[in-house]
């Protein structure tokens, strides 16, 4: 296969093969090893400090002098509504009596978000060459401000109608994120109803409407998806779940040793644990908060209040109270480093195109 | 593009493109142009009567010589739940009341539901080519009496188990229908959770467990999506919302005016039209079901009790309160008759691989 060579050229990268930006799961690690195996690692700092963000640009560029993108969060920040994560702290903490999960009580109050604002001017003086982003679209002055510093944008899109909104907007490629992606949707435009269109069916209707580059997210996994994607009309695959169980992926023992007995059909979206639908495996959690019946605050509100159960169900590896965000071919996921997967799947592109003698 | 030879010579036909069985808008017509163009058409007759099965296949037999199949709903019969059915028929009469949609209360204990086993030596004595079938597997007794005919059985899967079950059974091929699939799903082994996975996600992890040819269905409407299910593994493609908005589809004209106008994020799964997970177009009907808040009565008793207030919209072309089966690239539906959409769909899948000369 040759592959396509749009987004090599643009990015200055070999293939154009785009690891997933997966916060809680991206290590700079495997930032630094997609970029050395030829790929574009996607480094995750959505809702994070810009002290925190720096940091792990930093880190990545110590590994790597290759290129690589960084994926931010670009949404407003909501109003809180105190009776309603009233309800959920106390939701939080009988759940975690019952399982002894360590939360504790917080100070709604105190909670300080992070804006993608905050980051912008870090990311022109690091000189980034990519940012991709998700749950909206960067104002037009933080637009206006990473474009003229030569900073390519990735917007996420999860239907028609928001594609065509970013290419409005100036975005310079889509991901095109359809429903067997893992992990937070996209979406931006509407969340009730969600879009959730199959990535057979997005891609091709998105490649007909837009007249910029589509790269496609959602089940891709080996050499055949890979390949379809192309075939849909897209010039480049965005890929996660197939790098969940790598020594670079930051995903606990359980999760990890999980996968591989899971099925296709183990995941499903859920708000539980950010207040935005997310696709993952289900467990106890999301069981036991569809059952309480009870309003869930929205994004990041939520991903706040659960953030201290989930991290310390974290450090005990109990895998039935955090976040398993995985996509329908999770399963998959080889426990091999990421530059091994990564070559694998070049590998098995190529292999069903030989290249002329 | 070669195509595939498998699906054409085990079925004596010219192209591995199978007219998906739409109950209720698949005519014998449009049966008829697609075994006359070269593909497979499909006759949906689940739930119908002997009498009825035999005049349709009649009918079909009437247009063309050339091979088809013919499609079963192999789900057994249920009990039925008379409070369920009551509270069901006042929210149905409360409905047409206040929409003016015909409804008459039905005696439920009188309901008679056709069961498959009905229509098994129809099928055999008119020396049917193929038959598809979905909800379920039929019973070991009717399928030894199908392949002891000669005649190619065909399943429907929504998930790898579901794939594998089948193949154990002896089943010749498998349509593998993912979520962006218009109508019904065919699940069988799951109903809560549903199973919900995109094509590009099913096909291949399906390919990879089974033996037995599979057939790509959900979200294919043009040649780049037909391409790409081969890509995946499938030696077939079923396509259906292509074709409901032609003349040969019995789709109501306010349905088929508006399917230009309708996009990819516009359907959703409901329950409420037959008691059975099927993808449509979101209406008032279902908006009112949801709101309603009572339990459905399963398939096919709640398809009874909706049959008559569905039948006065289609006579009335209220598209708000009857059921708008459609996938997700139904929007695509050109109103064109059946062979000229099936003759471009092989038309551009040809030109993407030119033939040599």
């Amino acid at each position: 296969m040759t592959w396509d060579q749009t987004i090599p050229v643009r990015l200055n990268i070999q293939y154009p093969i785009i690891q997933a930006p997966m916060l809680g799961i991206t290590t700079p690690g495997m930032v630094v090893a997609i970029a050395e195996a030829g790929g574009l690692g996607s480094l995750p700092v959505g809702g994070l400090s810009p002290e925190t963000t720096l940091q792990l640009i930093r880190k990545v560029k110590a590994g790597t002098g290759k290129p690589f993108a960084v994926n931010l969060f670009t949404h407003d920040i909501p109003a809180i509504d105190i009776n309603e994560t009233d309800a959920m702290q106390d939701f939080l903490e009988a759940l975690s009596d019952e399982h002894y999960l360590g939360y504790e009580r917080q100070d709604v109050a105190g909670f300080k978000f992070h804006t993608y604002k905050e980051q912008i001017e870090i990311l022109v003086r690091e000189n980034i060459t990519a940012v991709s982003f998700t749950f909206g679209i960067p104002d037009d002055e933080s637009i206006a401000q990473l474009k003229s510093a030569g900073i390519l944008l990735i917007g996420t899109a999860t239907s028609v109608k928001e594609a065509l909104l970013l290419e409005s907007k100036g975005i310079d490629m889509i991901v095109a994120q359809g429903i067997e992606a893992g992990g937070h949707r996209g979406s931006f435009l509407d969340d009730e109803p969600l879009p959730q269109v199959g990535t057979l069916a997005l891609v091709p209707q998105i490649c007909d409407r837009v007249t910029i580059p589509v790269i496609a997210a959602g089940g891709i996994y080996n050499g055949v998806t890979i390949r379809a994607a192309f075939v849909l009309g897209a010039v480049g695959v965005q890929i996660g779940s197939a790098f969940l169980a790598s020594p670079e992926s930051s995903a606990i023992p359980a999760f990890k040793t999980a996968l591989p007995g899971s099925t296709e059909t183990d995941s499903e979206l859920t708000r539980a644990f950010s207040g935005r639908w997310a696709r993952g495996l289900r467990n106890s959690f999301m069981e036991a908060m569809a059952n309480s019946g009870l309003q869930i605050p929205v994004y990041p509100v939520q991903n706040s209040l659960t953030g201290k159960l989930r991290a310390y169900a974290q450090q005990k590896d109990k895998m039935q109270f955090t976040s398993l965000w995985a996509g329908q071919a999770a399963a998959q996921a080889k426990p091999w480093p990421a530059a091994d997967i990564f070559n694998d799947l070049v590998r098995q592109v190529e292999a069903a195109y030989p290249q002329p003698a």
